[in-house]
């Protein structure tokens, strides 16, 4: 074969529903030389990592750490981890990344069980009462921020429900940590995982994740096999957990100050994880939130200022993404490649039912930006005009103009 | 709390078993900025590292690609798609890594079988063939290297016996593949699976991967859900494979040209896979083989100029790590510590039977050069006389300089 040359990707601004463009501070620090997994460099770093998600997820959990996967690994690691095979598990579905709770919940061997809203709206809460009252699971799992449909899901009163019928509380958070308020301890939430793709502005490829006392009691309790080594004789446990790679147990173990080897760290990761930490804190979480808020807000008013309409219910809508209805006389797809290859600009598409009929536009991590909102409202108005059809000239970018002024 | 700096790791030369220094090309690689990733230019780079990995595995496989994990989550891909729970496997064990191998397949819900040789030797092909005998496995599991122990376990007549008994041929090779010869196709092996962190010169993170057509078979026979989205209904075969995110059938079509949408490629880490691979391919993979033969034997005569005797069977030593039998009279840890802190350079520890008995030196992918030999031969020497340790002076070094005069 002939060799490709160096990596050399064209510039892109990714205003899709993540990945996004990554921050430069990110891939600089990915960029630094590797140590050896036990240097005392390491053991910092890796603990500094701790110290610093665990300001992200506001939380006070000691096993606060990263899955060395991308957000679904680490959405594996947790459901694995805490559910036993026959074990019941609730996943109220309003979403695409419902369903993937789902799957995977069902690959765990977890007797699953599902509550539905309609796409575009969240589950109440009387929904899941009921759900709970009649399942009695031992974890109700949640997707916070579903991209699919951009809605995000509230969680008042799930603690309460989960304390009534003492059940583990898990969030996927994958599309909303950092750019969205999730206050772990004060919601009460069991277990929540991420990813590096979204908010957090960096690449996919690393997951943080938290677990309270409660979830780490459970996981604890299914240790069988020693980390490393296998054990001699029978397991301790009925249903030691099904996998090595995502068994937290032993991933705690190389988190904790004895390191047991376990995995190899994926150390560049764990830099630029270190890295999208730094630089929301530097913010300030809660004005990274607002940020965030900020330039949805700009895209979301821009959008309507083409005339275009907004997808779902917005009551309940995330920050960091917008779906936005496709006119009936265009093509989706063909508006999707002018964007790309005349712009350089990429918005997303849609899944499932709402496949062809939705684009997603996001505003996240470093591309929550003015210059990144007012460049995609203009191309997007081109685009459009060109596809035939008729928008107000000027209309989103001014829209989006009359939030900053308003803010900025 | 106060926020850490900038990630700013002290210089070290990684000369143990593996992490060890990432070539800096690698380095560079990964802060290229991300593209969508079913941007074109993104289909490509897959495009281009499946054909890359071709090279590298010396195959014809269509299905070679990257699992978005350590190496340990790729072997565990593999055995959990090629394994049902019940089925039998074979597990020859000489060192950490196939107990490693059990470890996970038991997880899968397999029935274990091992035949087992002394650390520091490799399994006799007749003891794998009377264990085959008996057992009739679905799948023999081989660690191609074992840096535990520094051996490499013979593949001849492997294939021939997996055929008499229909068996499939799986191999590890996190730890010798770029730097060994393992012609993946010409021995018949029906899965491999590596990482970027040894002998490729990356950082730990993502995984190569190989799967023949036969395996391939058995793997997509297993198919009871679509990708992404559960299909209503009963599963289609009885044994689904146990995980969403290990699921290589969902990872066949994420790289197929359907892309269909599965996790979320670590993009950041599939640009480095991509430089490790052009980097071996550019020097020739043959002579970067022998580059880690010469620079290994330069490391073992420097050992042996130093007068410590080497681990394990020489017959049967992989190319790019050395076991170093601590004399006596010291402390290996001490030593081990001192070469760090005074001289930045790390080489390792051991495990289990090993630990405090072995010191293990690699060489490979970037540190399998001249200079990363002969300073670690200089600093053990210097660090060995303070220790107590008579060495002759020069007696490492010297020895190494006339391997390399033979051969430059």
């Amino acid at each position: 074969m002939s060799l490709p040359g160096p990596i050399d990707p064209p510039a892109r601004l990714l205003m899709g529903p993540g990945p996004i463009s990554a921050d430069p501070r990110v891939l600089r620090a990915m960029s630094a030389q590797l140590v050896g997994q036990y240097d005392p460099f390491m053991t910092e770093a890796m603990n500094e990592v701790m110290g610093l998600y665990r300001e992200i997820f506001a939380t006070a959990n000691q096993q606060t750490l990263l899955v060395d996967s991308t957000s679904r690994g680490a959405i594996e690691a947790a459901l694995v981890s805490l559910l036993e095979p026959g074990d019941r598990v609730l996943v109220p579905v309003m979403g695409r990344f419902g369903h993937l709770l789902v799957e995977i919940a069902e690959r765990c061997g977890a007797e699953v069980h599902t509550v539905d809203a309609p796409w575009g709206t969240v589950v109440p809460l009387e929904d899941i009462a009921a759900a709970m009252e009649r399942v009695r699971p031992h974890l109700l799992a949640m997707v916070h921020g579903d991209t699919s449909t951009t809605m995000m899901q509230p969680f008042d009163g799930l603690r309460e429900l989960c304390d009534r019928y003492e059940c583990l509380l898990y969030a996927d958070v994958t599309a909303t940590l950092g750019g969205n308020p999730f206050p772990t301890d004060e919601w009460g939430v069991d277990a929540a995982t991420a990813g590096l793709q979204k908010c957090l502005g960096g690449p996919s490829g690393s997951a943080p994740a938290t677990f309270s006392p409660r979830a780490v009691e459970v996981i604890e309790a299914r240790r069988s096999i020693e980390a490393g080594i296998r054990a001699d004789g029978d397991p301790v446990t009925a249903h030691p957990i099904r996998s090595n790679y995502f068994d937290l147990a032993m991933i705690f173990d190389y988190w904790s100050p004895r390191r047991l080897n376990h995995h190899t760290e994926a150390t560049t990761m764990l830099y630029g994880a270190r890295e999208c930490a730094r630089l929301i804190l530097e913010t300030g979480l809660a004005a990274n939130q607002e940020r965030h808020l900020l330039h949805g807000n700009a895209m979301l008013a821009g959008v309507e200022g083409l005339g275009l309409e907004v997808y779902g219910d917005r009551a309940y809508k995330m920050a960091n993404v917008v779906g936005v209805v496709i006119p009936d006389e265009v093509d989706g797809e063909a508006v999707r490649a002018a964007m790309l290859a005349d712009f350089g600009i990429e918005i997303g598409t849609s899944f499932g039912p709402l496949a062809g009929r939705v684009w997603r536009i996001g505003t996240m991590g470093y591309n929550a930006r003015k210059d990144a909102v007012l460049a995609t409202l203009a191309a997007l108005e081109s685009v459009l005009r060109r596809h035939g059809v008729a928008v107000p000239s000027g209309g989103g970018v001014d829209a989006a103009y009359d939030v900053y002024g308003t803010a900025a």
